[in-house]
């Protein structure tokens, strides 16, 4: 059985991953695929309890180093119990956020040593890395806005200063500058349908789809 | 303000750790001396939130990396919220475990790479280490009886097999062989006034306490 391909969606709050991610899972479906939507942080029993404590609270509640290892001991259960598993077995995954957020978020935002990042991805993602990366690019203004009005729980990053979320923006591009074979810059300002349609041809010309 | 001192207590389950502690934080208050004690995991809020993920639950809830990663995010947060503060205000820092349990528990018991654990040595403790470790050691059989007789909750640790535990303890004396300038081996099968009387020879020979 060959390995599955894993996807992985990145960007700032509110930039339309979450509603993205189940519209490429139908288009996979569609074509008879084995496809598996997941969560970051959380994903796992154990990673959505370290969900918890990471998402709610003051936005001081934990530093960006602490919170660069709870990111990644709950990123570790996850892999372990439900990615790498559904890879083996050939399933695609889908995943609403990953690596690249902790490089984002606790590292260009938050200012955690990227050698510490580093580090961590080498010894605890090891071979489970994404195939492809669609980086949900947009004004940190526009994102949060439509974060708001969806409300609910779980503030603690939303509540972080705009020069917060400026910095983190600047960081997903980088990352996508940096690795342009891994990843793929959408334009998240684009109505839904749009945005659908960018993502479909970025999975579709990069991994071959056969339907 | 002088740097104060920083002591850890190390070893295996029930074996007389947090009993030595109040002792010698006793021991050091009658010298006139600010004395803060504390313990891992834990210590700090967000940190006795992590302890309660980790400690609780069935033995293999979490794998040893993960675990291994759960334990620096609490330590970090114990670092920058309890233990580094007290150390500058020249206060002596008691700590009922600390890294070298990740090394002896995650590392030589739960077969973690030792490579991880040194990275994140490095990157989180950063120049907080112990001036002093009484490494407590006894046969994991006996430890066990005792912790038993005590009962409570936290037990994940516990409930590990004795092959686990036999590799606790020599682990715990590996690290205490290999850095002999740093820990002192504590005979736990003694009666608790002779621990105690051993506890503060090496206390008092290695720290220079001014009585
Ligand atoms: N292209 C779009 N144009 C306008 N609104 C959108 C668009 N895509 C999503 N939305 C709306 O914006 C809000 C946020 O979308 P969504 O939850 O998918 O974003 P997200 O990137 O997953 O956010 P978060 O990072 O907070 O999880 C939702 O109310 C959603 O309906
Ligand atoms: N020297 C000793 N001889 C006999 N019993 C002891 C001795 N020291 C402690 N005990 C008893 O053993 C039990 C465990 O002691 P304690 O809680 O101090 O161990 P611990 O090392 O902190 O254990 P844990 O690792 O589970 O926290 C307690 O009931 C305590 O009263
Ligand atoms: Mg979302
Ligand atoms: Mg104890």
């Amino acid at each position: 059985m060959a390995r599955g391909r894993f996807i992985t969606f990145e960007g700032g709050e509110g930039a339309g991953k979450s509603t993205q991610v189940k519209r490429l899972a139908a288009r996979l479906e569609a074509q008879g695929l084995e496809v598996v939507t997941t969560r970051e942080p959380g994903g796992s029993a154990g990673a959505e309890s370290i969900r918890a404590l990471v998402l709610n609270g003051e936005a001081d509640r934990w530093s960006p180093v602490t919170e660069t290892l709870l990111m990644y001991a709950a990123r570790r259960d996850h892999i372990e119990r439900v990615i790498r598993p559904a890879l083996a077995r050939g399933a695609w995954v889908i995943c609403d956020r990953f690596a690249d957020s902790t490089r984002a978020y606790q590292g260009a935002a938050g200012g955690t040593d990227p050698a510490l990042i580093a580090a961590l991805e080498a010894h605890i993602l090891e071979d489970v890395r994404p195939d492809l990366t669609l980086v949900f690019d947009l004004p940190p203004e526009v994102g949060l806005e439509r974060a708001h009005a969806r409300a609910g729980a779980e503030m603690r990053f939303e509540s972080k200063g705009m020069a917060f979320h400026q910095r983190l923006r600047e960081g997903f591009r980088a990352i996508a500058a940096a690795e342009p074979q891994r990843c793929a810059v959408i334009d998240a300002t684009a109505p839904m349908d749009a945005v659908e349609g960018a993502v479909w041809t970025a999975v579709s010309e990069r991994l071959a789809v056969h339907g």
